[in-house]
């Protein structure tokens, strides 16, 4: 979701923040409505909001809200942030970096300074990495079937992997559209049997098993997805390709200590100081990118609060130091 | 607040549940909306429900909820949960620990056995410990001026207590009673400036510093207030006494692990198991009665997830070896 319903500031006092929040999903959301109730002069970095909250089909598990989509859940956050003036950057980070007692932030175009920095930049679909996929996003190519399903009434369209999100994204995708293939690479579906049985009784669907994807076929928008199988290769006419091939860790942009996922590891405070700090002094981080275990709407939020309130510790010895 | 909301079920598979969430704070309620949306055959034993966060005056911190009281909070809390049967003992726990591969709850008059166990009681408000103060407990003695101010308009009330709680109390009940007056051992208020300054400017709050409390009056119900200042002893007439001393850790009823607050460590795991387990196998705890820094609503539902994912994991590893 775009990020243009926020009140925007550009109060910079002497060009540095007491923190930037990179990333505005539930944990980088939470620490900016902690961060706007502290007065803190801070600024978010985020290309989108939501995240993969907003790519929720339905939530049911935030304490709270009995029933919701991902969409509106991510706008009740909204609604909540918007309460308060917040200084919005809509670009993507490209590096943050320590530099003396301050981080820096850059993006494409811009440098920011800041006395701390919180990353929630949590996860991204992994791409396919196949001729057609990126020259055709946005023209056919997905990664989220809750946000383009209802594009593609009566259409024809294929989801690629058999793991749970795909049969979530295939399922919900049978509701528009007329027909879904399947495309899995094992010889059987990946995911829970509860989705493989509702799987299995809708007849939209389709499944292509032992099937590799070659191409994305298409010049302005996508007319067709090439795959192969048992050697041969064959096309399946679809507008629409839904990519569900998991997630990866949004976190290369910073050089700190990971864990083999990729996810940022953070310490465990027992004394009240440096809740979710990085193995980089003042960078703290929360959320879906961090090595916490369970990856949930609600755990990122409250992650996100201890990042701000360790953030804020950080900020009064920082002041006390150099200010 | 009262349980009364839930909707109750007896289906006490082999007499063994797989969980009991002991307490109804933020914490235990997310633990049981995870654990019946898992349908665990489980249950919660708790007095009252809401915990701390139904005493708030207004929470503007809860993510998604841009403002709210304690109480509205917890009816949406409530709402989620009375979604799903839930096996509810309005009882209070008197003694938790392991018995062979089993965790046993006691309460006054029911023993429970369980795979797992999940704390969340949180936070209690500290005693006086004066005369009185137990006998006329609900008979004009309150620890909760959110819930009870209401009910004193028109009279005079005491608020023990110079603390930022005390003074958001005095200034709460000055919205109903004719008379408030803050009891104070210091010499000074030790609230937040922001607070001081508006107790100053309400005219209906009176300050008693170095004030040290002796004795509550009454027989049926409070009459007064016995307190001692400069050496010599005096009589405010009220007819409520809320009591804001500060909170102790409701943990007496387990010996595991605690740290010097009285706040039972939990392990924080980087490895997907055991995240939130106590130093007893098959205990978790959660939320604010741990020795997780930060006490704030949104924190503890978090906590209470974790724990929750970490506690069916044990469950899973638990049937394999002993269902």
């Amino acid at each position: 979701m775009n990020l243009n319903f926020i009140k925007k500031t550009t109060v910079d006092k002497k060009g540095i923040f007491d923190l930037i929040i990179v990333g505005a999903g539930p944990a980088g959301m939470t620490s900016a409505i902690y961060a706007a109730r502290r007065k803190l002069n801070f600024c978010i970095v985020s290309l989108d909001v939501g995240g993969q909250m907003s790519w929720s089909l339905e939530v049911a598990n935030y304490p709270g809200t009995t029933h919701c989509t991902g969409i509106e859940l991510t706008k009740n956050f909204q609604k909540h942030l918007s309460e308060y003036k917040v200084n919005i950057k809509q670009e993507e980070v490209s590096k943050i970096f320590r530099k003396g007692n301050l981080i820096n932030v850059q993006t494409k175009n811009n440098s920011y300074n800041a006395k701390t920095v919180i990353i929630g930049t949590g996860k991204t679909p992994k791409k396919l990495g196949v001729h057609g996929e990126e020259k055709l996003l946005g023209k056919g190519v997905n990664y989220c079937a809750t946000c383009d399903a209802p594009a593609y009434k009566g259409k024809n369209v294929a989801v690629i992997g058999g793991g749970n999100s795909g049969l979530e994204a295939a399922l919900y995708l049978a509701k528009y559209a007329k027909k879904v293939y399947i495309v899995e690479l094992g010889k059987k579906l990946a995911g829970v049997p509860y989705l493989k049985e509702k799987v299995k009784k809708e007849r939209k669907i389709q499944l292509a098993n032992e099937a590799k994807t070659i191409e994305i076929l298409g010049d302005k928008s996508v007319t067709g997805l090439k795959i192969q199988q048992a050697g041969k290769e064959k096309t399946l006419k679809v507008e629409g390709i839904f990519i569900e091939i998991g997630l990866i860790t949004k976190a290369d942009f910073i050089d700190v200590k990971k864990n083999k996922r990729g996810e940022i590891r953070i310490y465990r405070s027992t004394n009240n100081t440096d809740e979710n700090l990085t193995s980089e002094k003042g960078i703290f981080a929360a959320g879906d990118v961090t090595d916490i275990p369970d990856k949930q709407i609600v755990i990122a939020a409250g992650e996100g609060a201890k990042a701000l309130l360790a953030a804020v510790d950080y900020i009064h010895r920082w002041d006390k130091k150099f200010g």
